[in-house]
């Protein structure tokens, strides 16, 4: 990393009691307290693909690489405890977008007590590339896996969805307490956080559970911006088909039995409603029930990048 | 990740005792295998800048990603777990070039007891970006850091150096069970690898040690790429030139107390030289030692990404 911007950090990250060696070293220590387990993650957002840093505030763009990787982590309802940051950075401007990205970073990071313990800085000819690394402990309950549901787990989500293009994909807030807290004091079979579309990633979760889902779709919490996306656009999109593939919801959607379901639907713990949503079922692959009760096919749609 | 990316990644990679989790959840988990800390750092590699993809095999690009992280953790004489890699794709033929990719990195995990735990695949319409981080444990004697160099420590390195250009800046080994067997065996005060160029990062060593260094430039290794490079470039660049800012050398750069060091040279524990090129002093900076045994500053050279 370069010298001027170690300094310039090393000078606001505050003191970590986790952290052995931090950044100035080829690579960082981090004690795990106590944890014989490490989770680790990655995510690599892009310019012009994850934002536009021509249209917003840096310090958004640098919130929102640390905040997608902090929901990976309450996909797993594990705790955050350190970061690594590898930036690549436009040539001319480089030192301050980096400053930028940083001040959105770490507001986050103490927020959700997690250190920044090293990085890597270029620069190129390109557009910025931020690829943020997080590693977290899990709870004693374990980590919260994608493929843990079971036949007939009732399918719960977090907050509501679609539309989020319109601001929250940044500026949302990452489930990390609330997988915490529903994986202590709840049973669940299953979790993923909603990145690339409901559907999308409702359909990823049944099928490393090796089972199917069915959606009540009259049930699905659809977030205002969804109503305002479907009102503004000219694509015919109605608001519910923005909460099945928007993505970038980041909220938690959930595999819980029957009786537990029950009681977390009537408990509410959390800030922001719990929503029942739909159903495991034996059948693979992604399925909507119709007025009569039946399973009729539904397309798994979000966003995905395209290789070819 | 791409499902199909995933698919061919699941397929291809060896069980590994200490992997909870691998790929195709949220996060991977790891098992420490009891180790207290955890040793983490990151490295991202661009096309363009770190290797041309017109003019190389793609599999060496991959490898080179890879091998540029486990040097660091060489340089902390940690012991390599589990790696992470980002991958920013071209759109344009992503999917066998990330194969390509992994093809490069997977032999050179297996070598080195690594598993790759989990990645994140992206396209766009730039060029590619590999972001690997890496994972590993510190051996009984704890890190090897950059900033315990005492004045009076002997400057010890292993190989040669300059002229990596030439291709070796591609295939060359890292220095993972050097390191761990130096650390394990013998007194080492002070350790980094170098990447950007020996004068450049042995004053960041002498730096962070609060002391300075002084090099007999007499007795630096050069390696025969170096020589090569002074004969075929035009620039007036001696060998010794390209040895003490060229950078890429991937070789280990010890500041190791004098009995110690004496022995060391006489053993030679390793497969390659270990050298004595100079000695950690009082007055900070980077010097040379002149023939009458005086010190004459030196500046320090090599690869910096520069921001303005």
């Amino acid at each position: 990393m370069e010298q001027a911007l170690i300094d310039w950090l090393r000078a606001r990250l505050p003191a970590h009691p986790l952290l052995t060696l931090g950044i100035g070293d080829d690579a960082a220590v981090l004690d795990m307290g106590g944890a014989a387990e490490c989770v680790v993650t990655v995510d690599a957002l892009m310019d012009g693909v994850d934002f536009n840093l021509q249209e917003i505030d840096r310090c958004r763009a640098g919130r929102k690489a640390l905040a997608v990787n902090l929901s990976d982590l309450a996909a797993m309802a594990a705790e955050p405890l350190a970061g690594v940051v590898a930036l690549v950075l436009p040539k001319s401007g480089g030192l301050e977008l980096a400053k930028s990205l940083y001040e959105g970073m770490l507001p986050l990071a103490e927020k959700y007590g997690l250190v920044i313990a090293g990085g890597d800085t270029n620069s190129w000819h390109g557009p910025l590339v931020v690829s943020v690394t997080l590693l977290g402990r899990v709870t004693p309950r374990g980590a919260l896996r994608r493929g843990g549901a079971k036949i007939g787990d009732r399918i719960l989500t977090t907050g509501a969805f679609g539309g989020s293009i319109l601001g929250r994909h940044l500026d949302f807030e990452p489930r990390v307490a609330e997988a915490i807290l529903l994986n202590e004091r709840h049973e669940l079979h299953a979790g993923i956080d909603v990145s690339d579309g409901l559907s999308l990633d409702l359909g990823r979760m049944a099928a490393e559970s090796g089972c199917g889902a069915v959606l009540d779709l009259d049930k699905i919490p659809i977030a205002e911006d969804a109503r305002r996306l479907a009102e503004q656009s000219c694509d015919g999109g109605t608001a519910l088909d923005h909460a099945l593939s928007d993505g970038e919801d980041f909220e938690l959607l959930l595999a819980v039995p029957p009786a537990e379901a029950a009681r977390l639907l009537v408990e509410q713990p959390l800030a922001m409603p719990i929503t029942e949503i739909g159903e495991m079922v034996a059948e693979r692959g992604l399925w909507r029930r119709t007025d009569s009760g039946e399973k009729c096919p539904l397309a798994a749609r979000g966003w995905q990048h395209e290789l070819d």
